[in-house]
């Protein structure tokens, strides 16, 4: 279903978050050089504006998933474009469990139905095309889990290697499912901040790019398509709240980025929404940081918790994601694992829906705001399911 | 996402696929009550191909998944609708593996992009939704597997009870998964056959609907969206052969049936594919009864396959596979669990794609046409991988 020729790609360069530096988009970068800064793509809104309206996007074909955006993507050639079907995931409206919480607009947007599983896949769907565009044709990641196998799918799709390290704890059925897509694997010490300095040490004699989370410009450009689905889907309104799990944080940063140019572009009505980031009680740095009222986090000492995709001890990222919260009007929670497995249940049985322990730790946050009176039962609230429950049979306890 | 209001349905009957007669559709029916002929709804395609159109369908909204197709599903009001993202599946061009084939149109549908992971979720939400608004509200089914999963997930959204009948032997992670929608469950026997058989024991005294395989006319009707979409998304050409694995066989009747509407309809360019069934050769009952020339199936003594789906020792709806294989000028094969298991490993690694056994068998049967020149390295091959790898990693040792 994929076109031909040159995509309406405006990207126009990568811009350092921190330092303000900008660098021409023509060669595979990580952080800012000069700063040790994530770096954005920007794009020319005002050029993307004249084909990237709400009536064009109407006519454009269901089966292109995320690439029905492709004036606010950075790959520059529809022949470059590694496509597995992300995207194009369903926002449902749970009246059923809305009822039960006494909220009238509560919708789930659930990422289980990606490739591989997860959210991910939107993220490295870019990621891994860009690059291969730009001419790498070697990636490394050290991952403990989906991000590992939504890269070795895309790069068994493109036809480019995939270097995985992980730690040792990794789940057999993790580590099958990423040697399934013939990826390299190579396991390195017992922690995945171990695997990333592995990663490190060996990239530059073995030719590898490194993408490590927010460590390369690209992966954010996927995860934003979730913003512009949701409010494509809510008929180009904004949802009042976003609730998301943070780990790395790159789909909260992308949505809200996603969010930003749509709303710069007068594509949107309301205004941006309160994002609530939800994080584990035993690994909740942004949590702490929040409540300090630090830009920065503290690396959590000992990191545990079901939800895998939870257990990131310092995001690379922390500043721009303790931004979001703060400019957002947001907040920051943390969640026990026990509220995490009886939301998780509950999510299942009031919505037909099998969420990962990360998108159960949205409701059970959910909960604890309504506690607190922090949402209205109008409101349009989001909560995102990042990935498939079927993954996690094992710590769900259905 | 969805509409309010009364849908496009343009339902007029259900007519017994074996005597012709018919019957009004506004009933919830089984069999036909005279023969025990498999019973299809049908639909008024002159009034459908008054708003069944190339170009409507080009602006209806990507989010409505398989309910785009409206006039060509049973449902009546939009609010009995269960939606939970069932369709919109991608059709991969697989071209790193058609070129080690020696294929150029090699497509594999990835049905595993459906709720709960595979295309069961197609005819469930068809046949839930429909029967929901009959005023059915307890359904009962024997299964072993996907369907039962793809069952109870939409009877939660829907919040209708769904009674599932389960062999000794079915695995606790399937048992898991239905469990946690909030399915009732009752071990009956050994066999699939045994669950069937106690739940048309117990069905009349628990008022249950019985929904086993092609015992119901709705779920066939979700099964043929994939036959829809198909053809859409290859520019409205059928393709010359569809391969698919074939255990109770709704979804190849089902594909059948949807390209036959659009081939009334006059909607498709080109002639009606050439259907392959694959079985397994540890249950191959179709592929017996093809070479034996029968019109039916008779019953395989004792089914074992790695492949879950397949293991049906004798469809119900034996009479219509076979024709379709004869009337399309198809054919049928057995293949060997060891074929199976390879397949999925050359599909992971040059697709970037995990099949299930059954999606698995279907690139194992294409090996097979080829070598026997059965197919033309022109010809547009349709591979359906109808659900996720995920839930078969024990068996498929990547």
């Amino acid at each position: 279903m994929l076109m031909k020729g040159p995509t309406r790609s405006t990207l126009i360069a990568l811009k350092c978050t921190r330092c303000g530096v900008t660098y021409p988009p023509d060669k595979a970068m990580n952080v800012c050089p000069r700063c040790g800064g994530v770096l954005y793509p920007v794009y020319d809104l005002e050029k993307a504006r004249e084909s990237f309206t709400r009536s064009e996007l109407a006519r454009r074909h269901w089966s292109l998933g995320i690439w029905r955006y492709e004036e606010l993507l950075p790959v520059g050639d529809w022949s470059y474009v590694v496509f597995l079907g992300e995207g194009s995931t369903p926002l449902l409206h749970a009246a059923r469990l809305g009822e039960k919480l006494g909220l009238r607009n509560l919708y789930i947007k659930d990422e289980s139905l990606n490739p591989t599983g997860t959210f991910k896949a939107r993220g490295m769907a870019v990621a891994v095309s860009r690059l291969w565009e730009l001419g790498v044709r070697r990636l490394g990641l050290p991952s403990a889990g989906n991000a590992a196998a939504a890269l070795a799918a895309y790069a068994s799709r493109a036809g480019v290697e995939a270097h995985i390290f992980i730690p040792r704890s990794t789940p057999e059925s993790m580590v099958a499912e990423v040697r399934g897509y013939g990826a390299r694997l190579e396991v390195a010490g017992e922690t995945i901040a171990d695997a990333a300095r592995r990663l490190d040490e060996v990239a530059s004699e073995r030719g590898l790019f490194v993408m490590t989370t927010m460590r390369e410009p690209y992966r954010v450009e996927g995860k934003k398509t979730m913003g512009l689905e949701i409010v494509e889907q809510l008929g180009w309104r904004t949802p009042d709240v976003v609730v998301y799990p943070t780990g790395g944080g790159t789909g909260l940063l992308g949505i809200w980025k996603g969010l930003g140019e749509l709303s710069a572009m007068g594509l949107i009505e309301g205004s941006m929404p309160r994002m609530v980031v939800v994080q584990s009680s035993g690994c909740a740095p942004v949590v702490e940081a929040y409540r300090r009222g630090s830009d920065h986090v503290e690396p959590w000492p000992s990191p545990h918790t079901i939800a895998a995709g939870l257990r990131v001890p310092k995001p690379y990222a922390d500043y721009l994601i303790l931004d979001v919260i703060r400019r957002s009007g947001g907040t920051a929670i943390a969640v026990d694992d026990s509220e995490i497995v009886a939301a998780a249940k509950e999510m299942a049985r009031y919505v037909g829906l099998l969420p990962c322990p990360e998108g159960a730790a949205t409701l059970a946050a959910l909960k604890r705001l309504i506690d607190e009176g922090w949402v209205d039962r109008d409101e349009t609230i989001v909560l995102l399911n990042t990935g498939t429950g079927l993954k996690y049979l094992d710590v769900l306890h259905l």
